[in-house]
């Protein structure tokens, strides 16, 4: 059999886009044998510029530049300083773009003009960025259908728990009641702590920052917001519902007392930040806020490298699904099995 | 959009095959308007024999006949007495085979004659009858993709669980060092009240059987082999191993006894019957046996109506999926979803 070349465009490469490079490397052989086709990277953008070559950058080398804190543009002979990421989607020549940039929730950008620019050249599009996505859904797949290219998005949604995928692919012909999910693992870790260590928020905020799981501005992640977002995506990808964030009330931990967490438990029930959506009348209620459930839930018992979602549905029963050992690598796999999807 | 017809033929009218005619029912208007298709019943058989239409069989009409203890056969102008399932394969024109007959071990017949029939006139084929796939599964595969026709089989392992799908759709680029199961509903049933009741072996199963949740003959459940069969087709379709029954270490719970089951939960830990591939050199080690694990895994906490698997992979940490609420409703909600991913 023919082995089919891929050409690769790479957009972000942070803790996601290198655990992707790395990827490259060590499942060659498997993508070769059992997939029959083979990547080759002909751009890299990051916030230095980009890097193009059409006959292929090595990704060894991105990872060492990377490694002494250096950027594409710095790359000897393909380096283009300052060169915007779409601007390298135009120039690059590849067929299918993988966009692992930070997630931008106010305009979505630059992932989304980088996206918009990929599916109008008929590249497919494997995206963990979610900003594009709960921006502006309903205009992307729309308009990837109509260039006839794949926009896929499992990474965006809860690292590698295929919350999308059982979605659209395995709940066929059901009609789900309600969805629920722990979809962020930052406010899911301190919980957890605080509930078995007995540390109040602020430490277990404090303590998860020092450790590199919380980030410096936690925002996003402890007001709800990052859930939320991924809600937004599931709500559009499986509900079919055209939502936006304004759509979802939010509520994040801040709120949550050690006291509020110690007498659930000895009532045998956890609080978690659940993100829900329940069908109301003839759409559905979405919210993310933290919610007591009992420990017979199957999320009840989510450590904190877990995440996972619940599906209650009419002919198919409840369809739980968790996935552990959660982090950067798994998402590079989530989009690795993406890419597999598209060109495998 | 123009609605596409399917010519569907149902093999096996027992408690599966009522569900899934009922599905037919109140579903059509969902498979019209999301999914563009509309089935028509253009043959059944059952023990009776077969009942033919090339207009098309009414399923209320078929439910009634069964309701009132009559078979197929009995159909007025429709019923053929006595015709072989494959027979009517080879008479009914169908777009489609939907099989679900019993599991017969043995010689997987006669399931295995009419989906070889089904395959060879290119009709795609839906089964939730595990035998055929147990005993041929390589040699069915070979034949669907001569034929450029689908064989799906996501009802056959574990009701509506997408222990299949999750293995063959989310896994890609995935090498999974070890799965684990809880494929059978009767064993798990009996084990959760051995644990939870204090019942010996044998009053639990004999409850089991006076509520119809075990058969009468249940050897195959209590002695393992359903799960085995279940195993056998997982390793196939997701490992692409080639192996039958005789590849699997099978124990059932017999020898299980309640103060076994309950020095565990004194220890924090649960004794399944649980189905296991491992990863050993450059093959699977296959085994069904009593095993104690730990109340922290994704699967010790399974309840009576859940089943549920496990795979543990190199790039997306683990994967662990629990169906709740299992039964035939479940079961003919899975052959739903196989049918609409074919024809949707």
């Amino acid at each position: 059999m023919a082995v089919k070349q891929v050409r690769v465009a790479l957009v972000g490469a942070g803790n996601i886009g290198r655990a992707f490079l790395q990827l490259m490397l060590d499942k060659a052989e498997l993508l070769r044998q059992r997939h029959g086709f083979e990547m080759t990277l002909v751009g890299l953008a990051d916030r230095s510029g980009a890097a193009l070559d059409p006959a292929g950058l090595r990704p060894a080398d991105i990872l060492s530049l990377k490694a002494a804190g250096r950027g594409a543009a710095a790359l000897p002979a393909h380096g283009q300083p300052g060169m915007p990421p779409d601007e390298l989607v135009r120039r690059c020549g590849a067929d299918l773009l993988l966009e692992a940039s930070p997630t931008n929730i106010v305009d979505g950008q630059p992932g989304l003009r980088t996206i918009e620019t990929a599916l109008g050249l008929k590249m497919h599009v494997v995206s963990a960025n979610k900003g594009p996505l709960v921006l502006a859904y309903p205009h992307l797949m729309a308009l990837a259908r109509q260039q006839g290219v794949a926009l896929k998005h499992s990474a965006a949604v809860a690292g590698s728990c295929p919350t999308v995928n059982i979605g659209q692919r395995d709940l066929l012909g059901c009609q789900v009641a309600r969805l629920e999910g722990i979809f962020n693992m930052t406010t899911n870790t301190i919980l957890c702590r605080m509930a078995e260590k007995g540390l109040s928020f602020d430490v277990a905020l404090a303590q998860a920052q020092a450790e590199g799981i919380a980030e410096a501005d936690p925002t996003l992640d402890i007001d709800g917001w990052d859930a939320a977002n991924k809600l937004v995506i599931l709500a559009n990808s499986v509900l079919g519902l055209p939502v936006t964030l304004a759509d979802v009330e939010v509520e994040g931990i801040r709120g949550v007392r050690i006291e509020a967490l110690q007498r659930a438990q000895a009532e045998g029930s956890a609080i978690k930040l659940l993100a829900t959506a329940a069908q109301a009348g003839d759409g559905y209620k979405l919210a993310v806020r933290p919610t007591t459930i009992p420990l017979t839930h199957p999320l009840a018992r989510l450590t904190a490298d877990q995440m996972g979602i619940i599906y209650y549905t009419d002919v198919q029963g409840t369809i739980a699904a968790v996935a552990g050992q959660q982090g950067v690598l798994t998402t590079a796999g989530a989009m690795l099995r993406d890419v597999v999807a598209i060109c495998g």
